[in-house]
């Protein structure tokens, strides 16, 4: 049987996704592989860095699957970078240390945003590989998440080069005052985007997920130009899996909780939530239109076992038991929690919805 | 004449917080005397220091009316810190060059804050001083806005010591594991913002404001216990000013936008609007319970005087002719402001609204 279309012991998630009924609400969280959890630091202390991390398939593989020996999750996320698109471009993507994620070259210029070209995939075949990888080294355990950072989060960084304190002040006076130069980043990255995804697809990604970690910071009608139409472009150029599987998609724009009506219009079939969303007003404002992902505070994972058992069963509670529900935390899982905690918490979400959900 | 009893020669702002018909938009502009005005930054070379300059009420009081002479605002704002009130409880309030504010001691131990009391409002008479000699400075040429740190504000800087790269993750576990202690804060300094917020009436002040600037970083459930609950007992708790005044009064929570319909139920005459909030639609939502106060992107400013005009005229269209708009950025001002972009936002903002007003 082909890894295409080998059946999936776990498709809890997919099927939440669909906002199909349930047994119990699925559980991955963002970064779930990381540096809260020895063996990944382990591994990558081996691979020397987190990019040739994130760029050798096998270690990549080996820290995807390193959360899922510990925890009954139900889903694999690729583990790789939001930030390959422009690494491919040629604009340098390196991390320094305790700083994030930083580019060699900016494209903040007139002549730099002419010459952006979308990247030949061949470029990013090591996040293909590692797709195929993981997905063989799943065996059909549960489903593969692919993803990329959003056209505008990318422009972001390729702006400014780094993070720039979360302001992005040079991001948001060049959309102002440029809002050329602005469409043709926008522009170049949606292609890009799409092909990406399209190849994560291809490799055997069982859905796709949108990163925007920044549009959040835009002022209404410039999320709605920059960020969530350029989204919405790379959702409808995605084409269905092999042998014509259906692909459902994510989009997460952190920040963008009193966007939700629009968001939930973009043709994703789930919204993810950051944590200060009201979880149970946002079930009753998109009705049946999407599945949610989300929403509980990562820091929650830094009290103890009492106290996220208590907000992990509030986050069940406030999805309710409408199909469409899958529990993740509102931002990346913090490098400092306590893997025993991560434990609890998806424990008390299998257990805390299988009652909610047979009791509906 | 008593100063309380003045009649002031433009009440146009106090008139839209009231949502009372005007001839056109009133405008002020949050840290209107700030390092974008070469007099401030004289001033405060003068006076040696941030603190020195906010503790003298005679160069508080310059520094208030700099803007006020430069161009045509609406408003005066006390020149003062929101840290105030925790420095008056002994924290040791100081600024390290570059960082913001931060405190000698902090509050985040059982001891501590079981040791935390209501300071004795004497020993913020700089600040009432400064109220005071504003409005008699002022001669009623425009109202004069007091303020003050939300309570949850406060205890982020209180608990943390400093601005914590914003994301006060202290405290955002502290109020996940140990209600207890964070409502006994939370409980100290809604008590000690009331009397604080009560001073500063009787010393003149026309209407007051309280800056949330933190409370967007929370829970849904966690904003509603901590940030707007204390906010309003807050606003309960305020008494009229001399001569039995009626003292509006503003919310502004910054990250708030999609809590707009709690905010607005909680008592005050105007929610402050960051730029992220779509006016138009949070005008629609409210109806007209409320004034409604903001919101352009600061970041506007640094563009170019067509591109200022162009987007302070969009903020102004999005308000609509309903009653009760305060135009205001969505943030503080840049310190890196040409001076005359302000002027040609203001004149804008006057002009457009004049305008549109008179077309309705």
């Amino acid at each position: 049987m082909s890894a295409s279309t080998r059946p999936l012991a776990n498709d809890v998630f997919l099927r939440a996704l669909r906002r199909e009924p349930v047994p119990y609400t699925p559980v991955w969280l963002m970064r779930q592989a990381g540096r809260y959890l020895p063996e990944y630091n382990a591994t990558r202390a081996r691979a020397g860095s987190f990019l040739a991390l994130a760029k050798t398939p096998a270690l990549a593989t080996e820290v995807t699957l390193q959360p899922l020996d510990r925890f009954p999750l139900d889903a694999a996320i690729l583990f790789s970078d939001i930030l390959t698109v422009p690494d491919a471009m040629g604009l340098g993507l390196y991390f320094a240390e305790g700083e994030g994620p930083r580019f060699e070259r900016t494209t903040a210029d007139e002549a730099s945003i002419a010459a952006l070209a979308v990247p030949d995939m061949a470029r990013l075949r090591y996040v293909f590989d590692a797709v195929a990888s993981i997905r063989t080294a799943l065996a059909g355990r549960v489903p593969l998440i692919g993803f990329s950072g959003s056209p505008f989060t990318l422009a972001c960084y390729m702006i400014e080069g780094g993070g720039s304190g979360a302001d992005f002040a040079t991001v948001r006076k060049l959309a102002y005052a440029r809002p050329d130069l602005m469409q043709r980043i926008i522009d170049v990255n949606a292609e890009a985007v799409a092909l990406y995804l399209d190849a994560q697809i291809a490799a055997g990604a069982d859905a796709v997920m949108v990163f925007d970690t920044w549009g959040g910071l835009l002022s209404a009608a410039a999320y709605r130009r920059w960020s969530l139409a350029s989204m919405r472009a790379v959702l409808q150029r995605l084409r269905p899996g092999p042998g014509g599987r259906a692909i459902p998609t994510i989009v997460f724009t952190k920040g963008g909780g009193q966007w939700l009506d629009d968001i939930a219009a973009c043709g994703a079939a789930a919204v993810g939530l950051d944590w200060t969303v009201d979880l149970a007003a946002a079930r009753q404002r998109v009705g049946s239109r999407v599945a949610l992902q989300g929403n509980l505070d990562p820091l929650v994972l830094l009290t103890d076992p009492a106290t996220v058992a208590r907000e992990a069963a509030a986050v069940v509670e406030a999805a309710g038991p409408a199909p469409g529900h899958i529990f993740n935390l509102g931002h990346g899982i913090q490098p400092t929690t306590p893997p025993e905690h991560v434990g609890v918490l998806v424990e008390t979400v299998h257990r805390r919805s299988r009652a909610l959900l047979a009791g509906a």
